[in-house]
């Protein structure tokens, strides 16, 4: 019985896992993304945790996964992530081989979460799924025949920037009009913002969750309130939850794949974005083109992407695939 | 040398062609179809047809592919379609089989047209491609690595029915905000229309090609007045692009294809379409997230899916396939 590591490196969390050739983990170590103390800091963590977990088993280690919070160029194993310095052009597949002594594969966290809810999770099973993790931002990881699309550029399931909208919003990626600028944690928190600054009265569960000021307002709380059931906080939800209805719809009407798993933080806020991203799909759904594409919450919640780190790594070492659940 | 049948049955046109095992395209007849007349009339006209051509040929002709303009369920070779009295749920390929005795098999008209122009048209050597049909509706053909991506329904590339817009326009398929109500050879037509009725004076010269009254104004004369330099005419064009546009910005942050191929009467339109679907497309693109997808017109023109059809025929028949141009 021999072990894999995975690798999971996203903007706010960070997590190291041994998993053993069932895809069941066996140990896992995770700590908070320190933006400021940047690549380095983040690459010394990942070296101490992986070998800390090696120490821990008896099993021979045979291969290691990574998930990396960014685009990445999946043939050249290389970062292309222009939004968090240090890391763009960086040869981390390179790296994880020379530092741990294994063979080593990176993709993306869609492609990742994708894969470990396919192979693991909410997707066991289907023969087309889309993976849409809705986090700060939003993105997808199309799984067909149980390979990840990439596209041409790597670009394939970015679906945070597709234009939904002629209104003039900019998105961080300097487009106008993206869903991310509607729906996403970004857009949940700035709306949660904004009716703290100038309604604070309305809406003062999700400050009180928050901490007390407007700045403090994240995703988070807004989603909190709204499971508490504060009427804005809901509002807000569903707001975002009626653009990913639409922009599900249009996954359906170009893919028309048998699932669709919903991930990422803003989706643990279940029933209270899923209604409302049912009720959208009805209202702008066809009496005469109908689908029958499953929309079910990831199983895996934060652990998609190193589970999906996990199957690369089994792939590569070239184990038996069992198939078994988590 | 062994040459095959291909069959495109349209909403306004239909086509039965006699290939080459090299793709070439020997002899084709065709006709108006009539609505009226309905399904008999069509398998007459196409039984007919293809005796007379096989009956032209010394060669022996091995199978028939055919392409039908609306829903197909694949697995079955059914007619889905719901536009169409006396097509749902046809047997098509049972009947081509029967009725021809040769191999059959169909596909809807945008899997078709991708696959003629995958391989033979303007869509060559890409490994990811999106065949965009725009005529009275759209749709697409998703090809990748050679074959159609048909999706859990067969509804995989309903383009023209992706929600872009909360207004209450509903489409023929009954669901509001399709991108079909604003950008397709209807909405096109309808534009045309409102204008000759409302102010006949600024659209004389789409009037004057459409043969005098506001009724006659079709997709086609609004077209070929743009075409002329005619200014309402390229504004109606120019408008149905912009949705275009941002449709095919769609298509590319999902799916990152190699090609983007245009077909479809609209299409015939040329750079009055396709310089205001490249504004768009740099208005609503970004700087950080690039795209080197090519968007080129089809080449095969009206014949993408009869060729499609040729193609599905001789993959059937077991030919050598050659690869070579139509």
């Amino acid at each position: 019985m021999n072990n894999v590591l995975a690798v999971d490196i996203g903007g706010t969390h960070f997590r190291v896992g041994l998993f053993d050739e069932g895809g069941r983990r066996l140990l896992v170590s995770e700590g908070d993304t320190s933006r400021e103390d940047g690549r380095d800091w983040m690459l010394d963590e990942i070296r101490g945790r992986a070998r800390e977990l090696v120490e821990k088993t008896d099993r021979p280690v045979k291969a290691c996964g990574a998930s990396f919070g960014g685009p990445v160029d999946f043939d050249r194993q290389r970062v292309l992530s222009v939004h968090t310095p240090g890391w763009q052009n960086f040869a981390l597949g390179e790296w994880l081989e020379r530092t741990l002594g294994l063979p080593s594969r990176v993709d993306n966290d869609a492609n990742c979460g994708g894969l470990g809810e396919h192979r693991y999770g909410a997707g066991r099973g289907a023969g087309s799924m889309v993976y849409v993790t809705i986090s700060t931002g939003i993105g997808a990881g199309i799984i067909i025949g149980g390979r990840a699309l990439r596209g041409r550029d790597n670009l394939a399931g970015e679906l945070g920037h597709i234009p939904v909208s002629e209104s003039g919003a900019l998105c961080s990626c300097g487009a106008k009009g993206c869903l991310e600028t509607f729906c996403s944690g970004n857009a949940i928190a700035d709306r949660g913002r904004d009716w703290a600054r100038r309604r604070p009265e309305s809406i003062d569960r999700v400050l009180e969750i928050s901490g007390g000021t407007p700045d403090q307002v994240t995703a988070r709380s807004v989603v909190l309130a709204a499971l508490e059931g504060d009427s804005v906080a809901r509002s807000i939800v569903q707001e975002s939850a009626r653009w990913l209805g639409r922009a599900l719809l249009t996954v359906i009407r170009i893919l028309d794949p048998d699932r669709i798993v919903l991930g990422g933080g803003v989706a643990l806020a279940g029933s209270v974005l899923l209604d409302p991203v049912r009720d959208t799909m009805r209202e702008f759904g066809s009496p005469s083109i109908g689908y029958s594409t499953e929309i079910v919450l990831a199983e895996l919640e934060n652990y998609s992407p190193l589970y999906g780190a996990a199957a690369m790594a089994l792939d590569l070492a070239g184990q038996p695939e069992t198939g078994s659940t988590a």
